[in-house]
């Protein structure tokens, strides 16, 4: 995706936000071996989008670089670190959208795609539809020519020991033993001024009845529109899906005429709050603004701007 | 549901509108007696949520027997009257929302359930989540003590041929040979001043890899909301996912201070047609005021209010 040539683009900024998800996540509980892990997962996930986008490659295909290395990352719950559900499998959702035309793409509950969002990928261009959901999900994205992997790659002890702890007390949790809104997510804006986004999630450890969270849905958990922003979210699904969060966002900006962070900061810490919806998102608007809020204790987070920014953040302070 | 008295009711006002779907219908194309027959599923609808709203029951109930009735009527694509997918099953997808406190439930590619619109109910009132989906939500179903039908219940010949005519020349079709969007749908205000909307569907003949269209989607084909207006969409699910299409109408009014149907005008009319986006909706603001707007030829729609209207339409005309 190299330019034709450096008179074509608009402007070479751009700006990228990912995520590894939002929750009660506390210094007091980590180590520093642990908190220089996730930061590496983080930073990573930084470098893989930053590749694309420092050559004037599109934002779209820096959201999937992102959400891709952010997916093969087995700290956070997304690809390889995907929790265990109910039966003691791993039940995936995934989705990308492109701000430049509105076309977007999503899987649901699919099992052994070794990147979930390269399938959303490959649903937005090559399906004609925007969501499939399970073993046909599956089925398409073996038509497509996607990795896939057996149990054993998705197998992490820890996330065992995890759904055993489940299993024996009959509880349903997001992502760790600590309330944690496990997914992941990428924001960009490209050289060339087309936004896009994408998220990807295990889901919910020892989940049941086929549970499908915000992060597949189109205007809640992802969204993306050139004219206003590009957001990925974590946190409280069924809440971020009532609030139809990602769009919410949008419509302020676009309808109101919010600012970016003025947009977040309603959606995130008023609205979000009084409905109980613990969590956070992910934002970059076309000018290249970078919002970041979260109402939860912490966000693993980090963004880097061709102006100069870059940053990676785990707690609220 | 009746009320303790009348003084605890603002108003006595209701509204109810309700689609059986929209695009390529021509008067060309029907009969007497098959318009009739539409006409009679349609009038069924009414009566079953004006049952309920004429009573002081709530726009909940009303929107939830009013689909269930459009499920049960074999001419609609819901329910009984579903469309057969790939492998010759029936894979229904249904929705619902209240407006007064943003609850929704939705299941996604349910077979045998007889009105998957009580399984979206059931998921909004008892799961802890929004959206279900497949065999898992079946099983949530049963649990619930809902009705199942075998196959042979929804069974319906001419649903046979058209899939075996689509089989045949390998086409997925959404509903009938010509370009119909086969949804159902409801949109209530009720004596209380809340507001509800729900959709069912079966989906697009000879569909595969589980592809799930708007109707489910909480924020696309199906939204409710106090503050705002109570939808349900019914067309080219893909445009109407990614343009948010039932949460842009509500931003609209809410952000923009557009009125019901200026806002629904300006989504139906400008917004969807500039992608393509074929199809309509149905619309009841907090007001009781009803918009039924479509860019196709015809849409199988009928509104009552207690203020006196009463109609039922199929062509543009």
């Amino acid at each position: 995706m190299q330019s034709a040539g450096v008179s074509c683009l608009i402007n070479m900024a751009y700006s990228l936000a990912v995520h590894g998800g939002a929750g009660t996540i506390l210094r007091s509980t980590m180590t520093p071996e642990l908190e220089a892990a996730y930061r590496k997962g983080l930073d990573n996930a930084l470098n893989a989008g930053t590749l694309v986008l420092s050559q004037g490659g599109s934002a779209v295909d820096a959201v999937e670089a992102a959400v891709a290395s952010l997916e093969d990352f087995p700290l956070f719950n997304a690809g390889k670190g995907a929790v265990f559900n109910h039966i003691g499998k791993h039940e995936m959702d995934a989705a990308i959208m492109d701000g430049s035309n509105l076309a977007a793409g999503a899987v649901s509950g699919v099992g052994n795609i070794k990147n979930p969002v390269k399938a959303a990928r490959e649903v937005m261009d090559k399906s004609g539809h925007v969501m499939l959901v399970g073993a046909g999900a599956e089925a398409f994205a073996r038509e497509c020519g996607l990795e896939f992997e057996d149990d054993a790659y998705f197998y992490i002890e820890q996330r065992y020991k995890q759904w055993q702890d489940a299993v024996a007390e009959e509880r349903v949790t997001l992502d760790h033993s600590e309330k944690k809104f496990g997914t992941v997510g990428a924001a960009a804006l490209d050289s060339h001024g087309n936004l896009a986004a994408a998220t990807s999630t295990g889901g919910m450890t020892n989940k049941k009845f086929g549970r499908v969270g915000d992060s597949p849905i189109i205007g809640a958990g992802t969204y993306a529109n050139n004219n206003t922003c590009a957001i990925s979210c974590t946190g409280h699904g069924e809440l971020f899906m009532r609030s139809v969060v990602a769009y919410d966002i949008s419509c302020l900006m676009e309808y109101k005429g919010m600012k970016l962070n003025e947009a977040c900061n309603l959606v995130v810490h008023e609205k979000l709050v009084r409905i109980g919806g613990e969590g956070g998102l992910i934002a970059v608007d076309k000018f290249g603004n970078v919002s970041l809020p979260f109402n939860s204790d912490g966000m693993y987070r980090a963004a880097i701007t061709s102006g100069g920014l870059k940053m990676t953040a785990i707690y609220k302070d």
